[in-house]
């Protein structure tokens, strides 16, 4: 029987529970947000003793189903204020899933300055003191433990940033060849483990049962389904887009589409895009040789297989991995076009905790103020390391977009909800913007990328500058809550979208774990009735409509290449969840 | 007939405009408050192109109503996020109601680096270059623009603070001495000027034709009926409390009281209370000699005279004026018990242009970050001096007390909407702590000043720890938003709660002025009014009853002496506006 573990920090306790018959069917996101909604106070401090943090892997996380090892991560967000979740795909997950725990709530305040790590294995949970770990760079780190707890567990973790409760600070899991570089990124719940004192979560998999599965037959007819598609459909299958480019095949389509951000959101095309780009990450592997690996798994079992080993010039490891969001964050938004100075800093964020998208729309929004020209990479690298050594200006520029716009005064700060926004330009994309503005999670493209459509002819064809997209969003917000439940990464998403029967076997990999009777039809209503907590959340928050808005010097501001402004009705974004 | 100037700094005009009828009977926060409800959007970027703000005087201010010479400051607060109307005593709000201006809209955009300077005559408005008045302290510039201008005008302005777009910037107006010391300092609109280049509005009243007034009699039966009031209450009397010992005089009452809040309100009780206290800078004064005075009045025309000039050991001037908000801000909040320490903190923030309660507040929030320990005064100073410096620590620090206390991941950050508390623990004087939670203006002791009835047994007296006080605090919210609109200053309060004649007097005044037939229960009707545009400014900017709580940490924390926790019911904030 799964059960649930239950940490306090307070008395430092660990406890099994039994899981409450509604939370039989959730996982993943389902389960983050409704434990969330349901235990904490929406209006308590983030980093106060009533928050509490959840991580939950899917509901298929842990069996062979395809790609399927992600673990949602779920609080309340110091970046926010509002409600997070956010996933990774490690094979932390799965050792969770394995053992049995559909959720670990970790509660309560410590009473004095120690640092503690918790280790699970099948036999129990025991705390080990983890003050020798602090104040470290994650790469220095996660060897130690490896060496210490054996080379097959997974590793969640907080880095300085979490320990500096830097609003900018992400949950690190270890990738398949043991890195800290698999992130539940955003909204900076690593902050809220460090406020807890919680440095580590140990998962040690030996003898696990494995996840239980009701109808075995089902579930294997729908892993195969699903497996069909993601090896058939263009961007997902072997040799696909993805898998040979890496995500950051994107940058040159967005790019063409005018939809790349560019210096801060400035501008929508980048002159230095195609250097920065996924495309030139493969020559880079290509040329220099070395460690570089393009169709690198990010845990086992994943057979999209996106991510990439980047090689220095002499061939030895820069970083893994430089994402579409995380080369662009780092490059165009900055102005910078040098893979280098991008894999330096991507390490860095890597090293201290922290989320790539936050920490490169941090270091525009500080170009923008005036402590960098845009462009300048020495310059972008010396206010990383600002943030690693502590300074005013590090705590300032660890605290993310927001708030470094605010102390220095910048009007220019592209964020929805205090949370950046990623690398599509909603001024060019409109039903992506319209997903920033209204999600819950603050300005998020994996909250229902629509991008799909509006540019990847993937699941439709719609035309990107198109203002009347409030189902099309809708619809994708509700899809991605529930495959966000399943622990499927998000990119099966390119192919069920397509392949219908990719989709079913989604839907049948559910029900033959969980022995429900689930029809594509309640994809949608689950998807509905997360966001629906999760919506209930904010608004006690103290959320209102107010919040679903993009920056207003987008409304007054012309993007080049199309010179367009934003110009979605505020009426149709609250008609987005007013059906 | 009066005016409305309006100061457009995109092509930077200055053009009246005649009083529109709807503003015919609105002055000072009343014509404020409904301007920015009229004009400028809720949601828009405080330090955008379109925010505005507005200057009135009140509704007798530039005649001889005694204690009259206030004005206020209105625009969307970037301390807040909400609608501001702070006010201040000054010379120069008598000449702007002189000159029969009730209002002047200050709005546009610049296009370039420039600063500038606004000079208003009879004759009109002119603006002139102040590029070489920016980067350096008031108390340096003052003298210069009395030199260029002549000693009779008066002056607004911004200081380094405003020019950097800390959120803690002030508006800062002449005292009688012609000294940058009296401020509309709460929320940040010094920012707001300094977003749109305008450092200075001059104002020179030769030649003025005074203010209108449509029935003489009757506004000199108010105003001496008023006057009498004023001249026999114990706490507004020559030689009053006021009078004597300004109003520091508080400092041992509260302490008293349990609800002075100490050490970043851990505590409510200072034990150096004393050495902080009106009745020390009365002996300073006495002892130390030179230019020591209390009983200073802050603009011509005012009779209660509650200011004071502090001298150092040799009689020299330290500084004017430390009253009871900044004598707890920099004493207190921060474990100051040195007079001499807090009248150096207090000029610093009167140079660099900011809001001492603020400053103070935040060097609080810094002490418990541990950049300083509680008590040290050499710290604190160095801390001012960042500011002053505007390195990253100064930034921080200039933007107030929930910025700091975000950078550093403080829990313990005492504010509402942003703004930081002032002098009066809400734990231990609940309505107080009401007036914060609910007031359009966040945490503010000038919203509704139960400190009356709660403390000093005026107008009422009741037990400061009974909760049940919404009428109480409705009523008092409303009267002063009616008080803030005629002009006077706020301490009229305490005469007219007790002597009917001199409420009388006061609304017998405002309908010599204006040739209206308002009744005193016109008083509640038209504070009503006020508080519901602001409210509905507030609502539209995102604001819900969320917003309207004290921080987390007060219903956890017990607070000292007393042992008491904030323990209003979440209900009992949300009926007060519920009649």
């Amino acid at each position: 029987m799964a059960k649930i573990l239950r940490v306090n920090m307070t008395d430092r306790t660990a406890a099994y529970e039994d899981v409450p018959d509604k939370y039989k069917f959730l996982g993943g996101r389902g389960l983050t947000s409704t434990i969330v909604h349901d235990e904490v106070d929406p209006t308590c401090h983030p980093l106060g003793p009533n928050n509490k943090i959840v991580f939950a892997p899917g509901i298929v996380t842990g069996t062979n189903a395809p790609t399927s090892g992600r673990v949602s991560v779920g609080g309340k967000s110091p970046l926010t204020g509002g409600i997070k979740e956010s996933n990774a795909g490690t094979g932390w997950s799965q050792l969770v899933g394995r053992l049995g725990i559909k959720a670990i709530i970790v509660e309560g305040y410590p009473t004095d300055d120690g640092w503690w790590g918790l280790h699970i294995t099948k036999d129990g949970a025991e705390f080990f003191p983890a003050d020798e770990y602090t104040g470290k760079g994650l790469y220095e780190v996660y060897p130690l433990l490896f060496d210490k707890f054996g080379k097959k567990v997974g590793i969640a973790s907080i880095g300085i940033a979490g320990e500096r409760k830097y609003a900018n600070s992400g949950v690190c899991f270890n990738d398949i060849d043991n890195r800290p570089s698999r992130y539940s990124g955003r909204g900076g719940l690593g902050a809220v483990l460090g406020s807890k004192h919680l440095k580590f979560i140990v998962v040690d998999g030996e003898g696990a049962p494995g996840v239980e599965i009701v109808n075995k037959g089902l579930f294997d007819q729908g892993r195969k389904k699903l497996t069909q598609a993601l090896r058939s459909h263009d961007i997902t299958k072997p040799g696909g887009g993805l898998n040979s480019y890496g995500t950051a095949i994107l940058v040159n389509i967005i790019n063409e589409a005018g939809g790349l951000p560019t210096r801060n959101f400035r501008e929508g095309r980048f002159e230095g895009a195609a250097k920065t780009s996924g495309e030139a990450m493969a020559e880079l592997c290509k040329t220099r040789g070395g460690v570089g690996t393009m169709g690198h798994p990010c845990h086992p079992g994943c057979i999209i297989q996106c991510s990439n080993v980047i090689p220095n010039p002499d061939g030895s490891e820069l970083v893994s991995v430089i994402e579409y969001e995380t080369t662009w964050a780092f490059g165009a938004n900055c102005g910078i076009d040098d893979l280098d100075v991008i894999g330096k800093l991507t390490w860095m964020a890597n090293n201290y905790g922290m989320d790539t998208i936050e920490a490169g729309g941090t270091i525009a929004v500080a170009m923008e103020a005036g402590l960098a020209e845009f462009g300048d990479g020495k310059r972008a690298i010396e206010l990383m390391e600002e943030i690693g050594k502590g300074t005013p200006l590090g705590h300032i520029l660890g605290q993310g977009a927001a708030t470094t716009g605010k102390v220095f005064g910048v009007v220019r700060v592209p964020g929805v909800k205090g949370q950046n926004m990623p690398a599509y330009e909603p001024r060019a994309i409109k039903g992506i913007g319209m997903t920033y503005a209204i999600s819950t999670m603050g300005a998020d493209h994996t909250s229902g990328y629509t991008i799909a459509p509006e540019i990847l002819a993937c699941g439709g064809d719609v035309d990107q500058f198109d203002v009347d997209k409030a189902e099309l969003v809708r619809n994708f917000q509700y899809a991605t809550a529930f495959i966000d439940s399943t622990g499927h990464c998000l990119f099966i998403a390119f192919a069920i979208l397509d392949i219908p029967e990719g989709f079913e076997g989604l839907v049948e990999e559910c029900n033959g774990v969980l022995g429900t009777e689930w029809t594509m039809d309640d994809v949608g209503r689950i998807g509905k009735e997360i966001l629906a907590k999760e919506r209930a959340f904010n608004a006690a928050a103290g959320f209102t409509k107010a919040d679903d808005r993009l920056p207003e010097f987008m409304k007054y501001e012309k993007l080049p290449p199309h010179d367009v402004v934003w110009d979605v009705p505020d009426e149709t974004l609250d008609a987005v969840f007013e059906e």
